[in-house]
C-alpha cells in the first residue's frame, strides 16, 4: 500500500520558552511524511520548494521510503518560511513572519507514478488546491483524509472548502475549527453537523487534551500522553495525521475499529514530535520506541469494570 | 462502610446561557452527598446552615441514607449564598454574590456517631477547619480525601493548607490549582511535586477534558463524556468527588486499580450533574442509568491493540 500527501515543505524558525532555532525544515507535508514513514512502505509527496532548500533533509526522508519526485523545485525562488513564538502554555503562539514565497505559485501536479496511492492525505493548504489534487486522480483512492484550518473557513474560501468536504472520507481539525465550521459550541453537536457536510469520519484534535473520533453515532476518545516537557509543539498535528494515515495504510483496514488504533498510533507519533525542535526526535525514532509509547497509552486509559446487565 | 464529608450546604442562584434559577440548594457537601449516596450505605454530613434553609431538600438526602444530624442549624442566621453567571464556554464564570453568612462562624463538630466513618472526604473549605476535623477523629480513617481551591493557596492560608496536606491520602484539585500549588506548568512535574507534599494520590480534574490520577510513577486518565449540552456545571467537581469516594467506600478497596474504577464512576456522576440545574438530575437518577453511563465511558475509550513484545 502507499500514501499520497500534498502540503507544504518549508522552513520554520521557532521560539519556545525552552529555546529558539534558526531556519529549520518544517511544513505540513514534511511532518506528515515523517509520521507516516514508520508505517507506510511508500509515502508520495507533492509540494513545492525554492532552490534555497536543504536537500539533505529530503534525502533523510528518501532513505525512509519517501518518494520526493513530486516536490517541484523552483529555481531562483525561495521556499515558504514561517516564524513563530510560543507562549508559556505552549497552546498559543504568535506568528512573527509568514513569507509565502513559492507557495504563491503552487500548482500541485500528481505524477503518474503516484496515481496508484491507496490513501490520500491532503495537508492544510488552500481548498482550491486540495480540489485540484482530487480532480487529477484517475481512480478514487480507498480513503481521502483532509486537514484544514480556520483561515479557509472565512467567507473567501469557505465555498471551496465545502466543495472539497463533499469528496472526502475523514476530516481532521481542532476543536476551535470544529466550532467555527459548524457554528455549534458543543463538540457533539458540531460533529453531527460536520458529518452531514461530506466526511464520514471526523477527528477533532484537542492538543494536550487528546483527540475525538466521530463516526455515525459512535465516538472514540484518545488522550494525549501527559509529558514532563513539551519542547516544541510545531508539527504535532501533522505528525499525528501522518501516523494515523500511515497506520491505516500499513494495516490495510479502514474500519472504525482500526481507525481507533490508528488514532492511538498517531497520538504516539505526535507525542514524540513535541519532545524536540522540529523533526529532530522523529529522525532518531525506532519502532520499538513507538511500541513502548503505544504501551504507555494502553496503560494510561486501561481499567476493568464488570458491568451489570 | 460509611463516608464522612464536611463542607458547605448552601443556596446558589445560577445563570447560564440556557436559563437562570432563583435560590436553589447547592454547596459542596450537598453535591458530595448526592454523588456518594448512590454507592455508600451511609453518608455523614457535617455542615452549617441558617434557619432559612429548605429542609425538604435535606429530607430528600435523608431518604437516600444520608445522616444530616451533623448539620448545625443557626437560628436567626442566614445560610451561605453564592450567585454566579457562566459564560458561553461554560468553563468560565463570574461570581455575582458571595454572602458567607453562617459560614463565618462555622466550627465543625464531629458527632460521636460519625466517628466510625471509614472514608473522610473534606470538601473545599478553610484548611484550618479541615485540620480541625481531622484532629477530632479518634481513629485514623482508612482513607482521607481532600478537595481545595486556589483561594487557599494564597500566602494567608497556604501554611495551613500545607499542614493538612501532610495528613491526607488523596488530593483532588483542578489543573490550574495543581500548577499554582506546585509552581510547575507541566502537569506531570506538578504531580511529582505535589506527591511529595503528603498525599499518596493526586486527582487533577480538567472539567470537559477529563481527569488524571497520579500515584507513584503511574498515571491514569479518564475522559469526560462528550455531551450534547452542558446545562449547568455547578457542583460537577463535588459530585465527581462524591461518586469517587462513595464507590471506594462501597467496594471496600482503596487500591490504585480500584481508584481508576472510582474515577470512572465519579466522572459518570458528574456527567449527570451538569445535565440539569443544581441537583435536579441527581434526584431522578437510577442505578441502571448510572451503569448505562459507565458503559458509555467504557465504549468511549475502548480499543484493542496487540502489542509486539
Amino acid at each position: 500500500m502507499s500514501l499520497l500527501t500534498v502540503g507544504t515543505v518549508a522552513f520554520d524558525a521557532i521560539e519556545t520558552p525552552f529555546g529558539k532555532t534558526d531556519k529549520i525544515v518544517g511544513g505540513a507535508a514534511t511532518y506528515i511524511a515523517w509520521g507516516a514513514s514508520f508505517f507506510s512502505k511508500k509515502v508520495n509527496i507533492v509540494s513545492v520548494i525554492g532552490d534555497d532548500f536543504d536537500m539533505k533533509e529530503l534525502e533523510l526522508l528518501q532513505n525512509r521510503g519517501v518518494d520526493i519526485s513530486g516536490i517541484e523545485i523552483k529555481n531562483g525562488k525561495k521556499s515558504f518560511f514561517w516564524s513563530g513564538k510560543y507562549h508559556l502554555d505552549m497552546n498559543t503562539r504568535d506568528t512573527l513572519i509568514t513569507d509565502l514565497n513559492v507557495l504563491l505559485e503552487f500548482n500541485p501536479i500528481i505524477p503518474e507514478s503516484y496515481q496508484s496511492s491507496d490513501i490520500v492525505l491532503l495537508g492544510n493548504i488552500d481548498p482550491n488546491l486540495q480540489l485540484k489534487v482530487l480532480n487529477q486522480l484517475q481512480n478514487r483512492p480507498k480513503l481521502i483524509i483532509l486537514d484544514t484550518m480556520n483561515f479557509w473557513m472565512t467567507p473567501t474560501y469557505k465555498p471551496q472548502l465545502m466543495e472539497v468536504l463533499k469528496k472526502i472520507d475523514v476530516l481532521t481539525i481542532n476543536d476551535a475549527e470544529a466550532r467555527e465550521l459548524s457554528g455549534e459550541y458543543s463538540l457533539v453537536k458540531a460533529a453531527k453537523a460536520i458529518l452531514t457536510m461530506g466526511p464520514k469520519y471526523l477527528v477533532i484534535k484537542k492538543g494536550e487534551h487528546g483527540a475525538l473520533l466521530f463516526y455515525e453515532n459512535n465516538v472514540f476518545f484518545a488522550p494525549a500522553l501527559p509529558l514532563e516537557d513539551v519542547f516544541d509543539p510545531t508539527g504535532a498535528g501533522d505528525t499525528f495525521a501522518g501516523g494515523f494515515a500511515g497506520y491505516l495504510d500499513k494495516s490495510r483496514d479502514i474500519s472504525f475499529n482500526n481507525m481507533k488504533r490508528a488514532i492511538i498510533y498517531g497520538s504516539a507519533m505526535a507525542s514524540f514530535c513535541v519532545e524536540e525542535f522540529g523533526t529532530e526526535k522523529l529522525k532518531t525514532l525506532s519502532h520499538s520506541a513507538i511500541e513502548e509509547r503505544v504501551k504507555s497509552f494502553v496503560e494510561l486509559v486501561q481499567f476493568d469494570i464488570v458491568l451489570e446487565d
